[in-house]
């Protein structure tokens, strides 16, 4: 007898799931012993809809011998009833935090938790899809144009991780950033490149490990100049020497993600968007 | 008197604060009457901290004349008692989620919500990064080298928002992405892009309204045949016509959010990404 069962968790909304997923996924993470089957149930808007999922859920308990875990962000009560037929841990987004929200601040939610409809029309959206393309037009140095406008620009060497902390600033934060190498030539002037000067304030430095960098740059070159270990710990520190003389704060990619990494970011250099 | 006060509103963790943020935007926006000054407070992994962050909530309150909400995913005893000394509506990720969660599962968790520490070496981390590349290399049909381990590419008429699409599908789901532009030479041989036709079962199409194209366009190469609005109008016509004819399924993209066009694409083409 398996004390340990795969559970099956759903992740149910009446709009993409996004919020109830990434809610599961730091949810889930917590119990690492365990085996879950994630399914993801978005644009559940109907009764009829909401019974096929209480159908999925029922064969779900059956096959993994035991009952599945719901997350789900659905609000219209006739739906959530619907749903609620099929045995199962039910955490709800809705119950839990919005009636304390209700409570606190004396007003009736407009009940459309998990729904994006009307956010492709929000100011929010559209600096975010700006933002999108303003850093991969800006990704690498391949353009100086308009860098007066970047909100924040990363500099490193070759494979440090700027190219998706940038993205990831631009589609998560909305802001600009634009990336720009630090090459053996810069190293050899021992100076920034100079499109960078009059923008220093808004550097942000990557670091990587000489180890981690190498093993990245193989992949992409194998044995080259390019990626060999020597070559690598020398661009790392003369990278190092020069972001320090400069006073570019800076921060080391290795063993961090690119949401660490973007919201240290956020945080150094005070990126002043939607209101933070 | 202002019957509607100005509240803050805090997201912090001692990680990254994005899983709160994101529960917390979908939450704040079921109250668009209200206004929310919203303020991100990551990295909170000490009492010291946790002190520092009640002060700035007990300032808030003060300046607001309300009291301050404060969305949550700490979890050490210490530092959400430290947190708890400033008068604050506290909705707690970890009290409302974490416990049942327990209950249910029989294990205690690891108490370490929103902690985003050790991700960067999970294979799901890894295999995000890698679509992020393979989505940036296969933008905009630059590259044909390797469509075969596309799990999607995505057809449309320039500036029908595939760029941005595939770099959300890369970056929140690990899939590899590519897009392929639709241009008049393809609509006057009135045939797919030779090198898409073997990879027909992995085409989505994006569409868009004419007007909202042309307005796309305009701000790109204003007053150009490329912006013109019957110009828009036929591309995208003879765009739906291709799609049509080789069954490949298709999207208007007009008044949807990339979360929403990512999550439909996700649906339909049955992607299987990290066991869905």
């Amino acid at each position: 007898m398996n004390e340990n069962p795969t559970r099956t968790v759903f992740f149910i909304s009446d709009g993409t799931g996004i919020t109830a997923e990434t809610l599961g996924h730091s949810l889930l993470a917590q119990f690492p012993e365990m085996r879950f089957k994630q399914v993801r149930l978005p644009f559940v808007d109907s009764v009829t809809k909401a019974r096929d999922c209480a159908t999925r859920i029922r064969t779900a308990g059956k096959e993994d011998g035991a009952r599945p875990i719901v997350i789900n962000s659905l609000v219209e009560p006739d739906v959530v009833a619907a749903l609620r037929h099929a045995d199962a841990l039910f955490l709800d987004l809705f119950e839990r935090f919005i009636e304390p929200l209700e409570n606190e601040l004396g007003q009736r939610s407009t009940h459309t938790v998990g729904r994006f409809h009307g956010i492709a029309d929000s100011l929010d959206y559209k600096d975010r899809i700006e933002a999108i393309n303003f850093t991969l037009a800006h990704d690498d140095g391949v353009s100086h144009a308009e860098l007066e406008a970047a909100d924040v620009i990363l500099v490193g060497v070759s494979r440090s991780g700027k190219t998706p902390t940038s993205l990831y600033l631009a589609m998560q934060f909305g802001v600009k950033a634009a990336n720009y190498p630090l090459i053996p030539e810069d190293f050899e002037r021992n100076k920034l490149p100079t499109e960078l000067h009059k923008y220093r304030r808004k550097l942000f430095g990557l670091t990587i490990s000489p180890e981690r960098l190498a093993q990245i740059r193989q992949e992409r070159r194998p044995d080259s100049t390019y990626a060999d270990l020597d070559n690598c710990r020398f661009e790392i520190d003369m990278a190092q020497r020069l972001m320090q003389r400069e006073h570019i704060p800076w921060l080391d990619s290795t063993a961090r993600s690119i949401e660490e990494i973007s919201t240290k970011i956020m945080q150094d250099v005070h990126l002043n968007k939607r209101g933070y």
